[in-house]
């Protein structure tokens, strides 16, 4: 797909990360340095909103700018009143890399609406996409599905019986999948079609997609919306997106988290990459896998050193650059462990590991590189994480 | 099971969620608190590893102070030295609810032991479950799998061509279902047997429990083993435990995240309770759904009340006992949005949503019950959130 600036997705492409800005869109400025700062995390598309008349004509300077120095595809999202904003900007409408357009609200609004209304301002739209050659994304979001559809499917004689969650997904999907049937009818390649199906229940979310999946072969974008904040948040858009990519499901994601005060709109990216990570899919940091501590792990010095460790990688990520240094960076396997019960077994199974020594276990630490055991003898932390790192910089060299 | 203190695991029974402390069993004081702590959080079972002379004569006591106020089962953690400690202080073997063996050390050791001594060691363990009618967890990990196992898998003509994780996954099953026999055969009553095969791998983890599951009908306990500290650890729990659950896999779930600076025990079992809550397995506490936000929402205004609504709830439910008073708080289901186009219908779909205006969209938040609109006016968020609780409020005491 040439039009998202060379970013590919789908078939054996990696599983694409995205993400979206919070800043005001007509503040170019704030919002150039979002997207920046959001690929500069790892986001390798970002949406923006385009909103209001002042937006409209900030995006092609927003996009003039980050060309400078990003190719990220930049995404439009348009809500109720895509169809005038596409036509009356030409400048935004080809500068943007891809439209996100909402079936439940292009006529305009939430209530039931002509679906003639419907069709002719989706028409609208989808000549812009067709004119200068743009991807689409058909969203539709359990919040604002499109009612005549719902209604329609709940009066369905096949429904009778059916849950309202079975009934709602299958609303779901039949809006994201009759809209995009339209607009690959209407001329838009089936490769610049992406649909997705969002939904803030994780049992809801997942039934949607499974069922959008064995129902039509578009690409997909995963998120489940609305996910809420703080840990909660994590959880469940782990569990959601984690459920369905196993399955081979989704070609692109993004998280959708609310951020905590003092949190970073960039925590959404590291979470879409830890999920596709845990996953196997790719790797983008070292993995560190450590114990919970018990009653025989003495004191706090293993997890104090795995916190530390953790810090210090992303310190040598950021200002030493080692993942561009190292090719072996991202794929690093560390273990840092309490005591000798799992510890040695973890120890031996990582490209380096630590375990510290258990209550009676005797008094150093154990580092094991490379399954072979180096006793050191330390006498603070800080001595051991020094040496440590002298073997990870080492393991990496090799 | 009525030796878990009449704690129900299995059949239609809810799945059940445990712990494990890291205090020093031998401090009797320390243990006995944190326990009361997890289990006031909503930890059903607590582990305490049993790992001296000094904890083992520790036990007795820790439990007979629980008792005065908490049933919550007990359960000893068991490595190396097991048959000799329960042999040597019956008490504490009594005073215990289950105890936990790791097959890969029922000898002694994580090196190749001889199969005899493994076997005269479990016997002697199993004489004391038995003897004192207790269950036993077989609790193999990865980690410390018994080598012989691995080593005899590796060897095996049908394993040739196998994945190195395939064949640890066959060998850690083989180790759990053959431990698990043999205790059967013994003349442990199959109810009394729990298993488990932890690893620190997501997918190496889902397999092996998979295999596992297939190949036996025990009782199952879940975890991924050493899942490390921060959001990875939680997001790698909740892919490989949410995985499983939703396939029907497992009884009874324990997450294993490395604590950080000043985090509390209890994140651990609040991470379980949020995992099958977002399952819909078990409702726990309201669950608030909200929206990232984006360049549509006017401030931080939605996210600032999500983050507040989440802590009063928390706090009403401390100091109010809320989650005693009002039947419906645990399933409560509120939405908080940042604007009209999701927010509408999240509100809606929720017993309690509010909505703030996104740009262009007016002045004032709307509350929506029961999915019927009430506009407020409020000068302020704090006056807002009054509004909001008092509602809150009212919808429970219907």
């Amino acid at each position: 797909m040439k039009q998202l600036n060379n970013l590919h997705l789908g078939k054996k492409n990696p599983v694409r990360i995205q993400s979206m800005t919070n800043t005001d869109t007509a503040d170019i400025d704030a919002t150039v340095s979002q997207i920046l700062e959001l690929a500069e995390a790892g986001s390798e598309l970002v949406r923006i909103t385009v909103d209001s008349h002042e937006s409209c004509l900030a995006v092609p300077q927003i996009i003039e700018q980050i060309r400078k120095t990003s190719n990220i595809p930049i995404v439009g999202d348009f809500h109720f009143n895509g169809h005038i904003f596409l036509v009356k900007y030409p400048e935004m409408a080809q500068a943007l890399d891809k439209y996100r357009i909402n079936p439940g609200n292009v006529a305009g609004g939430n209530s039931r609406k002509k679906i003639e209304k419907t069709d002719t301002n989706f028409e609208t739209i989808l000549s812009v996409a067709k004119k200068y050659n743009k991807p689409i994304r058909i969203g539709v979001n359990g919040g604002s599905l499109d009612a005549s559809v719902l209604e329609d499917e709940m009066n369905l004689e096949e429904n009778k019986g059916k849950t309202s969650d079975e009934i709602f997904v299958g609303a779901m999907v039949k809006s994201a999948i009759s809209s995009a049937r339209f607009a690959e009818n209407f001329g838009i390649p089936k490769e610049n079609i992406i649909v997705s199906v969002k939904h803030s229940s994780v049992p809801v979310m997942i039934s949607a997609y499974r069922k959008l999946s064995q129902s039509c072969d578009y690409l997909l974008h995963l998120g489940l919306t609305e996910a809420g904040g703080g840990n909660a948040g994590i959880i469940r858009s782990s569990i959601a997106l984690g459920t369905l990519l196993q399955e081979g499901i989704g070609d692109t994601i993004r998280v959708s988290i609310t951020p905590q005060q003092g949190e970073s709109r960039t925590k959404e990216v590291k979470i879409c990459q830890e999920i596709l990570q845990s996953l196997g899919f790719r790797n983008f940091s070292p993995r560190v896998v450590s114990c919970p501590g018990c009653g025989r792990t003495t004191g706090n010095d293993f997890a104090e050193m795995a916190e530390k460790i953790l810090e210090n990688l992303e310190m040598k990520r950021k200002k030493e650059n080692w993942d561009k240094k190292y090719p072996k960076f991202s794929s690093l396997h560390i273990a840092v462990m309490g005591c000798v019960v799992n510890g040695l077994g973890e120890a031996k199974n990582a490209d380096i590991g630590i375990f510290f020594p258990g209550k009676g276990e005797g008094k150093n630490a154990v580092i094991m590189i490379d399954g072979k055991q180096k006793n050191i003898s330390a006498n603070s932390s800080n001595e051991i994480e020094k040496i440590f790192f002298k073997e990870v910089e080492m393991f990496l060299k090799k």
